[in-house]
C-alpha cells in the first residue's frame, strides 16, 4: 500500500538482482526504514527479530532466505540446512513450514546450477499469491462494507480492528485491512478504531501506522474501550485477522479477540474474521482445549517502548519492581461469536459444515 | 494499610495543623512520596491533575479542600466558590458532589468564625466514615471470598481486578480490596489478577503496587487477558469498584470494566462490585443513556510513562505522529451482568427493588 504516497511493499527484490529489501518493522512507527538482506543468516535474524512478522509475511521470508542461500551454495547440503535455520526461527506460525515445504518441493529435484533462479521464481510466486489472496479476502469483505455503508446512507462505516492483520503483516493488502483498502480506494467512508493491542502494541504501532500512511482516516483506542464504543452504536462492524482456524470454526487470535467477540454479540455488531483459507487447521476442532497457549516473556508487558520527546527510542518499565506479570500471546473466540470468516472464496459461516463445504479439498472426514 | 510495613493512609492532617498530606499518586509506582496541601488551590489541582483519585478518596480530598479554603476566607464567597471550583475538577465521581454538599450543609449555618474548625471535623469525619464503611464492605466481601476457599478446600482463591479499588483510591482499605487485604491477613491464601487497565494504567501502577507493599500475592496482566483466564477457569471471581450506581444497579467504572463483565458472565465465573453507599444515584436509572462519560486528554492514550534502566522517569509516546487517538475514561456495565453489589450493608442484588430495600432512606419513589 502507500507509504508517503509511493505503493510499498513488505518485501522486494533488490535492484541489484542478489538481495532482498525489507521493512524494519521493530523500528515503527518512529521510524521508517528498509533494511537490506544478503544472506540466509540475515534473513533468519530479520525473522527471528521480528523485523518481519504476521504468519504470511514470515512465510514469504523465509522462501527468499532459501533463495539467498542457494546463491551462495545451490548444495543439497545448504538447501537442508537452510531450510531446517529458517524453521527454527519462530515457533508456531502455520506459514513458515508451508513456504519451506513449497521451496524445497521446487529446488530438491533440481540440478544445482537452476537453483538459485528457480528459488527465486518460487519465492517472487509464494508472495504474489500472497498479494492475490488478500485481495480476494477484499473483494468478498468490500461487499459487506459497501452493504453497512449503504444502509448509512453513505454515513462514513466505523471498522473496529485488533492487533495488526494490515498489510505489513503480508506482502501487501493485508487480510482483515484488505476490505478496507478497497473501501478506502474506492472512495467509501470508512474509518478504523485501531485496538493498541497491549501488550506488543501491534494496533498503535503497526496498523495505525500503515492506515495513516495509505490516507485512512482511523483512530488509535485502548484495549479498554471498544465495549463501551459498541454500546453506543459507534461501531458497525469488526474484522481482525487470526493465527489459526478450527475445523468448527473457534478462532485463535491475538490475546483480547475474545473480548471484543463478546462485546459484539452483546451490542449486535457483525463480528468477522479475515484469513487466507491456509490458516484454517482442519486437524484441530475445539479451539479452546486443543490449541496450546504460547506465553511470551514478561518484558512485553512490564515495559513499553516508544518515542521521547527529544526523538530517542526509549524503553520504560511500567510495573512495580517485584510484581509477577503473566503473558498469555493469543486467545480463543469460539465458533458462536463469529458471524462469518471472510476467505479468498467468500464469506463462510464458522462451522464446521461451512468450512467443509468451502473447502472441500482440505476439510478431512 | 502496609507500605514497607508501616500503616499509611492516602491522605492525613499535617502536624502543622493548616495543610494536608496526600500521597502522590501520578508517581507511583517507581516513586512514593508525598505532597502538602495548603490552598483550595492546591487541593483542586491534586485532584485534577489525579495526583490523588479514586471516587472516595477524591470525596475526602474536596472536603479538606473546602477546610483549606475556610482557613483563608471563610466568607459566604468564598465558601460557595471553593465548592465550585472542586466541583469542576472532576465530572464523574459522585461522591465529589456530595462530600461538597455534607460541606455546605455543615458549614453554611455557621457563624465565619467557626466554619473553618467545623470544615475541618466535617472532612476528618468524612474520611473515618469511608474507612468504616471500607472494612463493613470488606467484611461482608471476606465471607465471599471465604465461601470459595472452602469450596476449593483452602487452595488459593484468585481474585481478578480492573483498575484501582484499592485502599488508594478511598483514605484505607479500599473497596474491591478490603475484602481482599481482610482474607489475606487473616491467613486465607488469595492471589490478586490486576488488569494493568490501559490507558493510565492503574492496575499496573497503583493495584500491583499496593498490593505488593502489603504483601498480597498478584499478577499483572495486560487488558486482554481475562477472557482468556476466565475461559480456562484461572479467576475465581471478580471483584471491582465502581464511580456510580444507579438506582436499577447499573455499574459506571473505569474503561474496560464491561468486557471483563461479559467474560465472566460467559464462563459462570462470579462478577461483583464493591461500593460504600454513597457512590448510589437514586436520581439515574439507566446507566448506558444517562450517565455522561468523561472524555481525558489524548496525551494519556498516545503516550506510557515508566522507569528506564537508569532510574529515571520518562514518557515516551507508543502512538505514530499524527494518529488520532479517543480516551473514554469510565464504561457502563449493565446490571444484568452483576452478581452482587457488595457494601457496606451487605451483598445486595444489582436490582431496584434489592437496591431500595437495602437503601430504603435514599431510595426515590
Amino acid at each position: 500500500m502507500k507509504v508517503d504516497g509511493k505503493d510499498t511493499r513488505t518485501i522486494w527484490v533488490e535492484s541489484d538482482g542478489k538481495s532482498v529489501g525489507i521493512i524494519d518493522q521493530t523500528l515503527l512507527p518512529h521510524r521508517f526504514a528498509s533494511v537490506r538482506l544478503k544472506t540466509l543468516e540475515d534473513a533468519a535474524h530479520a525473522i527471528k527479530s521480528m523485523q518481519v512478522r504476521g504468519a504470511p509475511l514470515i512465510g514469504a521470508a523465509a522462501a527468499y532466505g532459501v533463495w539467498l542461500a542457494m546463491l551462495h551454495d545451490a548444495s543439497d547440503e545448504n538447501l537442508e540446512r537452510a531450510s531446517a535455520a529458517l524453521l527454527a526461527t519462530r515457533p508456531t506460525a502455520i506459514n513458515l513450514a508451508w513456504a519451506l515445504d513449497e521451496m524445497l518441493a521446487a529446488l530438491r529435484n533440481r540440478p544445482r546450477p537452476e537453483r538459485a533462479a528457480a528459488a527465486l521464481r518460487r519465492a517472487y510466486e509464494i508472495g504474489e499469491q500472497d498479494i492475490a489472496i488478500n485481495l480476494e479476502i477484499g473483494r468478498h469483505g468490500f461487499k459487506l462494507i459497501e452493504a453497512i455503508a449503504s444502509k448509512k446512507n453513505g454515513a462514513r462505516v466505523n471498522v473496529l480492528t485488533h492487533c495488526n492483520a494490515g498489510w505489513l503483516a503480508t506482502v501487501d493488502w493485508g487480510t482483515a485491512t484488505a476490505p478496507i483498502y478497497l473501501a478506502h480506494d474506492k472512495g467509501l467512508a470508512v474509518h478504523v478504531f485501531a485496538d493498541e493491542t497491549r501488550p506488543r502494541n501491534q494496533g498503535a504501532s503497526l496498523t495505525a501506522w500503515e492506515l495513516g500512511r495509505h490516507g485512512v482516516p482511523h483512530t488509535v483506542i485502548p484495549d479498554n474501550t471498544g465495549g463501551h464504543l459498541m454500546q453506543h452504536g459507534l461501531v458497525d462492524m469488526v474484522i481482525v485477522g487470526t493465527d489459526r482456524v478450527t475445523a468448527q470454526g473457534d478462532v485463535c487470535n491475538k490475546i483480547g479477540t475474545y473480548l471484543k467477540a463478546l462485546a459484539a454479540h452483546d451490542n449486535g455488531v457483525p463480528f468477522y474474521v479475515a484469513l487466507p483459507s491456509p490458516t484454517i487447521d482442519f486437524s484441530v476442532s475445539d479451539g479452546l482445549t486443543e490449541i496450546p497457549i504460547e506465553q511470551r516473556g514478561a518484558e512485553e508487558v512490564a515495559t513499553m517502548t516508544g518515542k521521547t520527546k527529544d526523538g530517542r527510542i526509549e524503553t520504560v518499565q511500567v510495573v512495580p519492581d517485584g510484581s509477577p506479570v503473566a503473558n498469555y500471546a493469543f486467545d480463543v473466540t469460539p465458533a458462536r461469536l463469529i458471524t462469518g470468516l471472510i476467505t479468498e472464496r467468500g464469506v463462510v459461516a464458522a462451522s464446521r459444515v461451512a468450512l467443509a463445504a468451502a473447502f472441500p479439498e482440505r476439510a478431512r472426514a
